[in-house]
């Protein structure tokens, strides 16, 4: 399908970070053909033509870590103290297939609303959440979670490796779907397993996720094993590249910081749900200027309790200012760009999606000024780290293909996706409330 | 009119946090009659009745530091260093009854989109403010600012005195708009003219609101003059008791603390502008361990570009968890209570609004359930905190009256104000993209 989309603000996002303030952009199949002015439109004549409405045109987002089949959990026991260890990882011996799929399906939509297009996830039954994703039209690196202990997926330690070694070549070439191995973090891993993640990945050509300084229990895990950070120790095992993809990097030295530079891995900055468990806020300052690679992620529905980009945008601005005492730190167009542009660098995928220039594939995100927070707009990147919602996105764009217009979903809809998950959700319902009541000592938590 | 809401969660926020998970309120006229479970409702059978949709019912949100009249100044030179004394102060010239009254109107309607029932401001023109805001029906603290300059509504500095001794008898006794005087600054008056406002507001049993312990400068200022802080300043002008409202209160020792609790001062914290101006954390946990009362702002929309309370319940969360490093630091229905119970109680109007109890007003705010960031709902004070957004806001009431239902302002819509906002507009623009581009040495801001 050819179309257009003009009477719009671009954002490009483009190197010169080019903004066109009534522009038109030209689709043609799964690629954008043009980008100009308004006076684009007249060459186009048979395309069906989109009324921005004066909205702001920008690159799809780029949700650069998640764990999508974990919409079950949000909002149960947040402010439990060791939540992961007492909460989240006994739970998750509730987790099906079919939930994991039946929340990757709800997570989609609730992504596609809050102008998502590409997000990077780690969790277990990956090829389940896989067809549940390519049916929502998302595109994504979906990473099948290897740990060191029986897990939903698996009775044996490690048997995310096994599932990855089927799974990885089945949707090897997707056009939307990259699939991945996902060592779940340097204390929850024997080193021989994060090398052979490391050695599948190379195997296959395919990126690798995992959490790296995180946890202040996994600081001390390694340093009274292995003498050194959790960084230093990857890099000791020569894993770090740039295929890794590494989840939060909280507690990072400066040294930590020369490896990640070194090695071009990438970092999935977390910050909402890195500061709703007190964990710190990373030193992304101090990263960029040392020529770190950067993206921005929401953590899975559990741990940041939204799959929406904009909270990060603002939270990241909010974050990093105040660490840095600085209010003209990382202004609103530099914030953007980690969410578009620069995600799209560090994932690898910098030379298909990320801005909006000809020759890229169509991830287009369309956020409208009608709404009360949208106005005036004098600036439209401050608007959309200080003031944009989920809710403000009009319609959305993945390869070209219409996934979002006018705030209506196309596809499933968001109350089927619901339906499903919710009627899946009966058992863990009850072991999540059962489990709750253990730790909280009373009825309800 | 008299109607009930049920088939809702309840959270009355009264002294025993009473939560009713299929709950029913009943409304007589300008208050609440009853509150109970699903049963209530037999014994209303004539009133009108609300299906709340399994959404959650609270008290309606207070914002207990704002301008209304400075939506024109949104998203304006948002990252430029000393905003205020560059661009906002010089802009202020600019403004007129007119604009901040129509400004005012369009903020309203965003509050009351946003589930805000009771706000706090401090601008200029506060009259024409009235105006507009008795008409949409909220209720509110409406302060007079007086600045040691010449202003938009004065040609003499501190000339918001005379215009505040006109002002405040004219609303006095007023149902829902409570006049009053607000002295810029510790910085921006004399210590007279602070006292000469003290005195009036005594004079006329009404509160007072003054920026506080905000602004490095503003510090150094008084130390250099007076040798103390702002707040033992204040404290030496016998002006801080029980009727003063101290927004932002960012840069105080313990001895201020001590001050603002013997003095019974109500602190207007502001999480996210001062976040996004990277003024700091104020030391909120140390000063309601002392017993200050606190309550939660939005600032200015020039400030923290909005006005919407859910912003500040994540942003306050994830900022005072991360300050103390303790995730379990303000669950969330404390959180919750920040923005409502206590926020009443700091203004002094625990009695009559801010939680849902049989005799008080009916300042309501449902929040709906529907929608995907809503899903699942273990704990609704967390989906309150950590998911819920102004967008989630179905229904507000304002003593019994009806101001939005079913997502939908009644009244003067969004549009209209809108109109009359953006034509009002043309000149204040102009003036302000031309500063801007003074400021910023180049063409575009």
């Amino acid at each position: 399908m050819n179309f257009l989309i003009d009477n719009v603000r671009v954002l490009t996002m483009n190197a010169a970070m080019d903004r066109l303030d009534d522009g038109c952009v030209v689709v043609e199949g799964d690629s954008i053909a043009a980008v100009g002015d308004r006076g684009l439109r007249e060459r186009y004549p048979g395309y069906e033509r989109i009324d921005g409405e004066a909205g702001i045109l920008i690159p799809g987002l780029v949700n650069a870590h998640t764990h999508v089949g974990m919409i079950p959990f949000r909002s149960l026991g947040d402010d439990c103290a060791d939540r992961l260890r007492r909460l989240l990882f006994p739970l998750e011996a509730a987790m099906t297939a079919e939930l994991a799929a039946a929340s990757a399906a709800y997570a989609c939509c609730e992504m596609i609303q809050a102008g998502v297009t590409t997000f990077v996830d780690m969790y277990y039954f990956e090829d389940a959440i896989a067809e549940a994703v390519k049916a929502a039209g998302m595109r994504a690196f979906l990473g099948e979670t290897v740990v060191d202990f029986p897990s939903c997926d698996s009775r044996v330690p490690h048997g995310g490796l096994a599932y990855a070694e089927a799974f990885i070549p089945k949707w090897l070439g997707d056009e939307l779907i990259t699939p991945m191995v996902a060592p779940h973090g340097t204390n929850t891993n024997s080193p021989e397993k994060i090398v052979e993640a490391h050695l599948m990945a190379g195997r296959y050509g395919v990126p690798m996720t995992m959490h790296v300084s995180e946890m202040d229990y996994e600081l001390e895990h390694i340093r009274e094993r292995r003498g050194m950070t959790p960084i230093a120790f990857l890099d000791s095992l020569r894993v770090l590249d740039e295929r890794f993809i590494a989840a939060h990097c909280i507690l990072v030295d400066d040294d930590d910081i020369d490896i990640l530079a070194r090695r071009g891995v990438a970092v999935a900055h977390c910050i909402g749900a890195n500061a709703k468990s007190a964990k710190g806020v990373a030193p992304v300052k101090r990263m960029l200027e040392r020529g770190v690679r950067v993206a921005l992620g929401t953590d899975g529905p559990a741990s940041g309790n939204t799959l929406d980009m904009f909270t990060q945008l603002d939270l990241f601005a909010k974050f990093h200012k105040t660490a840095n005492k600085d209010r003209s730190a990382f202004p609103a167009a530099e914030v953007v760009r980690l969410a578009t542009i620069d995600a799209a660098a560090a994932l690898g995928l910098g030379d298909r999606i990320g801005s909006i220039e000809a020759g890229k594939k169509a991830d287009l995100t369309l956020v409208e000024t009608r709404s009360a927070n949208m106005f005036p707009v004098y600036d439209p990147y401050s608007v959309l780290v200080y003031s944009a919602k989920a809710a403000n996105v009009d319609s959305v764009f993945v390869g070209g293909r219409p996934l979002m217009r006018g705030k209506r979903l196309i596809g499933e809809g968001l109350g089927e996706a619901r339906s499903r998950l919710s009627a899946g959700m009966a058992d863990f319902r009850r072991a999540a409330e059962s489990l709750l009541a253990t730790i909280s000592g009373r009825g309800r938590g």
